[in-house]
């Protein structure tokens, strides 16, 4: 299916219709090699700002972001300073203390305890320097509010007064898109149901449909968030990713770095997903899909707007790098009256369609918010990220971890063992080996379990699966090169409780 | 906690209340050791019958026995009169051709090529036919009818009018209890909701949450099997068992062949399961539990009738073995009327008490249908099993399989992955290890997935599945002797679909 890179030399002709509305039909996508697909020069630094932009959300999201840097960028310094000074007298409780103090760790001073015979494991105090950072990170945010708070009405209700009560994302493991909700969607925590990630964003449409049962149970029993009588729909959205600047190298390794593949393939499950709740409940149940892609350099968005019939193609989507370009000089009336109509546009009818109203509104929603997104990453890195690649810290196995989100912060997979899960670890594993074995640094994995506290015995179990998970972990990476795996278990209350290490030692 | 044999040397005395009706309170039961606990004579061949048997309903029981004991009793003769023959000329075809007529089985010709350098494997053969017969079995019983479908009014609607909707079952993996739906309980297929078996029947509590969710969505969203705005209960019976005749060494394996802590261990899990119901939904959200126990040296039961305010104990108990000698002299309407009033006595209420009304209807339902049982061992096996221990012919691993029940049929263990699964499953080897090898038969291990045809991609995803779990058990016990090993998967639609083989060779 894949053709040369040689086949089309020149850059394909924008396609007529919808072009000024920032929306890209490919006439013939799997002809045309992926460089020559976007013909699209990279943005630079002086594009902006943009009339949407929203300069207080980017502040404070840039302000988290530097606090997340800042928090990981002191490990390194710190422990290279103490691996100078481990033989001085008195060393172990001084270090300890200096960690303390400047990293917010509590480590024991056993764990500094060196001499010329068995000197600082210094690769294993940094892996546990960095899944306590974050740790720390997760419990001082469970104590901080929401990062993206909304104004006003609050964007749960604004969502849900649009059609949606509920709405799942499930993106790729890859940590460049770790900090897809907070940053890159910009979408309430409040209002995301469900976040799992999978190598490829190919989650399990089982599970998917039980998550709909749970939430509309919710809905029929509690009338939370909303009564069952209220026609609005639970929404997934599916999020695959690509590279606008590298296109063959830098996309999504589970499909190849092919983002149609990678699209078609996500498109495939969501797709599974809306017909298997429509299949397997009776009239009446419904639910809605949505295909995003992201562009890793960029943090730019496509959203594949569907049809008055829900139907979504991976050659019809709002190409929000353009929009972003094109809306550039407009008033901040002007660029929301082009989003609405490329939104329109791509849908196939008229700005005015009653039957495409939420869908359209929550499209426009996604792309706006992004925009933020485009002019944030204009300023603060000159138009694309300068680390095109993977630089996780980490790897996070188990349940999400979606309090603390940074772009290429960690490397999520979810999974219940790693016997279903094996495929997308061992890719986290092979990126993070790939970063930190040639800095002679152990790859630092967290296993996360979440526990409902209001369930009897519930932390135990939390306990022993976190304790299940990372002794298959261990075994099936033993035979690496000795340190060069750390992993640390962790079990939560799922109502955003403070991290609990599971010590190995205390297992049952 | 446990005391040494020696320390009670007399018969525990008999306790004073309730003796009469049948209820068993043991006083100091920690302190009696468990051969002493129960001083009742086996029964024997003459003891029947019982004016609450069903004589039909135990012929048709019998038969369906007797016709699966006969498809697998024709297997070894075949195999060793095939072997003696292997190396006539035109043997293979003669041998697929006798297999196809006397066990219903289409193996290839080719499995059955042999000279004397490659002679015939039929060890291999062995397993073949005893995972494909239990699977034709599946899928005889997939067109026959239900074997208890009850008469007048239907079960499930008599269940429902006396306040249950759904029945979820969760017996002990072990084989004694591979007929505890049909045989012991002889409660129709159509009301249990879900039945999964585990190694001590310690099921996993978040999960059966999540049964009640579904469950109880139908009912709010279909009114199926009723409104929600019926006050009827999910109803979950834990089933513990152990040995009258050799308590010490025939009961729970998983539990040390201590009859009180597995039924202890049971209660527990049962107990935070209603409380994760209560706790997790909002007001009116309950749900009912009962633990019984099955004698398995006889089938009688132990139902622990829970008190008015729903709390069950251990030590409190209706004996069904007491029971059913007490009213063996009985009029019909006598006997009933002496259940009723053992019922009532171990809830601790008058047999007019409308709070308990339904509890002790179906507890009573429960012991009057397994009469029924005992009477059967009585006159088939006078009065108890020869074979008090294991004599299962496989294990099933993965979805539960209930079409096809017979005492030491199966051991079943419900799992989704080996790595969960390893301590059950780890039992189960253990137990059929020791029943082939000394014979130098292979241990058959039938790996099985159940799909949801209406979801797209199901059925590849249970392939999947399936083939996952086999690669999984055969890594596990790869140091096993060559040839001890036979593992077959196979996937079915769960609509009572046929069973389908998934060969290891067409895997995507």
């Amino acid at each position: 299916m894949k053709t040369t890179a040689g086949k089309t030399t020149r850059p394909a002709r924008p396609p007529q219709r919808g072009w000024q509305f920032g929306i890209a039909y490919r006439q013939s996508a799997s002809l045309a090699p992926p460089a020559a697909r976007r013909p699209q020069p990279p943005l630079s630094a002086g594009e902006g700002p943009h009339p949407l932009a929203d300069a207080a959300q980017s502040a404070a999201l840039r302000q988290r972001a530097q606090q997340i840097e800042s928090a990981f960028g002191r490990i390194e310094p710190l422990l290279a300073d103490l691996a100078t000074r481990q033989f001085e007298p008195r060393f172990a409780d001084q270090a300890a203390g200096q960690v303390r103090d400047a990293l917010g760790l509590d480590l024991p001073a056993s764990a500094f305890r060196a001499d010329w015979a068995a000197p600082l494991d210094a690769r294993r105090l940094h892996a546990q320097c960095v899944t306590g950072t974050f740790c720390r990170l997760i419990g001082q945010e469970s104590d901080a509010g929401p990062v993206n708070a909304g104004d006003g009405e609050s964007a749960p209700e604004l969502i849900r007064r649009w059609g949606f009560h509920a709405v799942d994302i499930t993106p790729c493991a890859d940590g460049r898109l770790s900090g897809v909700i907070d940053y890159i969607l910009r979408v309430p925590q409040a209002v995301v149901a469900f976040r799992k990630s999978y190598a490829g964003a190919l989650f399990d449409v089982e599970e998917s449909v039980r998550h709909w049962e749970t939430i509309e149970l919710r809905r029929w029993r509690d009338r939370v968030p909303n009564a069952a009588s209220e026609t609005t729909r639970y929404l997934k959205i599916g999020v695959y990713h690509y590279s606008s600047i590298d296109p063959a190298h830098e996309g999504c390794a589970a499909h190849g770095s092919d983002d149609r593949r990678a699209a078609e393939a996500v498109l495939e499950r969501l797709t599974q997903f809306a017909a298997g709740v429509y299949q397997t409940h009776s009239a009446g149940a419904a639910a809605s899909i949505l295909l995003v892609g992201v562009d890793t350099d960029t943090d730019a968005i496509r959203v594949h707007v569907p049809r008055a019939d829900g139907s979504i193609a991976v050659e019809r989507y709002v190409d929000n790098l353009s929009l972003y370009r094109q809306t550039l000089g407009d008033t901040r009336e002007g660029a929301k009256q082009r989003i609405r109509a490329a939104v329109a546009g791509c849908a196939d009818v008229g700005d005015d369609d009653a039957g495409t109203a939420g869908m359209r509104w929550f499209c426009g929603y996604l792309l706006k918010n992004n925009i933020g997104q485009i002019d944030a990453v204009v300023s603060w890195h000159g138009g694309s990220y300068a680390d095109r690649g993977h630089t996780e810290r980490l790897i996070v196995v188990g349940d999400a971890v979606d309090d603390v989100q940074l772009r290429n912060l960690a490397f999520q997979a979810q999974m219940e063992t790693v016997e279903e899960g094996a495929a997308d670890l061992d890719v986290g594993m092979r990126i993070l080996r790939g970063l930190q074995e040639p800095r002679s640094l152990a790859i630092p994995v967290l296993v996360h379990e979440r526990y409902d506290a209001r369930i009897p015995g519930a932390r135990e179990r939390a306990r022993t699966r976190a304790l299940r998970l990372q002794a298959a972990i261990e075994a099936r990476y033993r035979n690496l090169p000795p340190g060069l795996l750390f992993v640390q278990a962790i079990v939560r209350d799922s109502a955003r409780g403070r991290p609990e290490p599971v010590a190995l030692e205390s297992a049952p």
